[in-house]
């Protein structure tokens, strides 16, 4: 008998009737001869209605009471879907993060996981138990506060939970079929990936793929577990996540697929460049200290060829949208420490990036990516390389027409449309 | 400095207008020197919005997880009120009952409470904070699961954590302004009471006065913490329920209103009379053992005077509506055993009755009191009395006008009309 994990997010339990549907599929798993965890998210719109209410009556609500909040969404719908499943005649206890065992720091909003106990959860199994537990939340080591986990929260709950437990997978269910070579909005042909690895499945996090989250892969990878992303509307197979292929099949594609995973993109990024920066030891570190002492992450930085009659440069570099104003205060504020000319803002780019862990032996990637951008007629304003993925800057207009010709240069396109849902909350 | 313990209900915190006005209220304590405790209801309709989901997946939703779906209520109204207080500049934490350390035992749905253990309460306090509690909740003793304390559970929270932690007074806020000689929907001219001792509001709450919930009173005089019930809606006075008056104005009140406290009714409850019942010891035991043995709690029982010619007697007992069904079907499963003629039911009566510790030393009060129901020709049809109360059954339709020539025989009305505002969530 294995021990399954599975995460069932807000849209899949948006009302009664999802809950009552998400029910059936987890007495299925159980009547399989598994034992079952299951991780939920809050219903539907709850968040943004709890979030609603506390922008009523107070305009910056403090952290801890914030996630004391937040975490009754999760409440509701783990104790309601605890019900539903008991309804069909089948033991189930919901608990809540800190009854989980899931131990994190106490940092409000966007705790990190530090431990997780689950000393309770395995009991309740032992008894035969469905175990129901609220994602996206935990309760600080040192102050036993009731903490939340950010977006993507419950993703990182589930797979938290099954290193925890030393489940065989970690399903998440969500309103998509599974991982895609590409976005299905912008790229109609775009296919269903049955296998992936961590690694490249990390750079697609990384680079705009919103299926999955870095920080979820990336707990994954640290400890092995596989990750199965399916559809809580369709009974189809999804995509798996894991260290190497677990079935022939998979290792099959494995070898059809060896070049290229997927192409992402992003438009959520900005672009700052500081102009007229002297080219000397230390300018670029005073830049990007100013940016992280303001807590921004940033993704991309590129450092223009300096002109030599000047002895200046320009010191590009992307980050979101949502943390420009707050990257420009900080170095205008810092300009007489750093020294430069001006700064420019410019919100209008969007990113385009080529993930697979097959392009390090292969040469010509690199080539054929920037060929195809050039046919459709791309402009490339800033070039970023991993060992397994190549990003290009582009203007945000430019960005769907150049994700097709790329995703076809490499031989991504399906001979058929598949039909994918969209939606959901980034719990 | 000393220390209050305040409780908000549902009808005080429906919206955030709402949270907002109490937050303001709750400051004004504090800025009189007080440390202050606030315990708070679920929001509104909140409540009734979580068990209509509940009812919406499950037909018979189990104890355990409806509890836990019920404290998400608390959750959100609490944490809400603390940044709504914080905003106001002040600090402020909410916690869970469990978090506030409310022990109780695993009878879900209506756990009580069996110790106190305010430990992080207490750090709050002594850091500066406005601690805000979520009321009708605990974790159970032996299995660390979350309950809730059923009705009035909110005011027994507040009263068991004054307890606890040793407070000054328990203030109830409501949506009414005290506690009046009779309910003022019906009288017109009744009073607010200024001072009430904790036996005669027992009387009150169990006879039918719904201000104070009989076991938050209980609790109360158990360890001796004064409750001050007010309205949130107004700065007034309301009504002081103690052992004995804590000023020389309540003083004052005692002496004058020694005799009568209220009058209170109650048609929530129904008669059954169990006919042709054998004049023989142990008939009464073996009926009574039934209704115990089905779980139903009963207030009145009356047996009549044998006919000799038969030597059958009719034995008379009151209940809540809500459990004659189940008395009925219980007397009938056990007929044989029990040895009667016939049942009786009635659902159309209604209870009055006189509570006041000043009748044990004025023989003449009874007398007056059924001086005043024949006089307003209402019919008697069962009487039971106690130290300090008479109530008498009579038909449901004639409770109104009984009410009003009570109040007004035993000199209660006020020369004026008060007025008050009526609601709340029980909670």
């Amino acid at each position: 008998m294995g021990l399954v994990v599975q995460k069932y997010g807000g849209s899949s339990v948006a009302d009664a009737e999802g809950i009552k549907r998400v029910a059936k599929r987890i007495v299925e798993a159980k009547k399989n001869g598994n034992q079952v965890v299951v991780v939920v998210s809050a219903m539907g719109d709850t968040t943004d209605e709890l979030i609603d209410l506390a922008e009523q009556v107070s305009p910056m609500p403090a952290g801890r009471e914030f996630d004391m909040l937040l975490t009754a969404g999760e409440r509701i719908s783990m104790a309601l879907l605890a019900m539903a499943i008991k309804n069909l005649g089948h033991e189930a206890q919901s608990f809540t993060g800190s009854q989980a065992g899931v131990i994190t720091d106490s940092v409000h909003n966007k705790a990190r996981i530090i431990d997780v106990t689950p000393g309770r959860i395995r009991t309740a199994l032992d008894e035969g138990n469905i175990a129901i537990v609220a994602g996206f939340q935990g309760v600080s080591q040192d102050k036993k506060d009731i903490t939340t986990l950010g977006r993507g929260g419950s993703d990182t709950t589930a797979v938290a939970l099954a290193a925890a437990l030393d489940a065989e997978v970690c399903e998440i269910y969500t309103d998509v079929d599974g991982v895609f070579t590409a976005d299905p909005r912008v790229v109609k042909k775009a296919q269903k990936i049955d296998w992936i690895a961590f690694e490249d499945m990390l750079e697609l996090a990384a680079s705009g793929s919103k299926v999955l989250l870095h920080r979820c892969v990336e707990y994954a990878r640290r400890y092995d577990i596989p990750i199965h992303v399916r559809s809580s509307f369709s009974g189809l197979q999804g995509t798996w996540v894991s260290s190497a292929p677990l079935t022939k099949q998979q290792g099959d594609q494995k070898v059809e697929q060896a070049i290229i995973s997927g192409v992402a993109h992003d438009t959520s990024e900005a672009k700052v460049t500081v102009v007229g920066v002297p080219d000397k030891p230390g300018e670029a570190a005073a830049i990007f200290r100013t940016i992280a002492d303001a807590e921004i992450n940033i993704d991309m930085v590129v450092q223009n060829v300096s002109a030599a009659s000047t002895g200046l440069t320009d010191i590009s570099f992307t980050l979101p949208k949502t943390e420009g104003r707050k990257a420009i205060d900080a170095l205008e504020r810092n300009k007489g420490g750093i020294g430069f000319d001006s700064l420019r803002y410019d919100d209008q780019i969007g990113k385009i990036s080529l993930v697979g862990a097959g392009m390090k032996t292969n040469p010509g990637v690199t080539a054929s990516f920037f060929e195809a951008l050039s046919d459709a007629g791309v402009n490339i304003e800033l070039i970023s390389t991993s060992e397994i993925r190549i990003s290009v800057v582009t203007r945000a207009d430019d960005v769907p027409e150049a994700v097709r010709a790329v995703h076809s240069a490499f031989g991504l396109d399906s001979d058929t449309v598949e039909a994918v849902v969209y939606g959901g909350t980034g719990r």
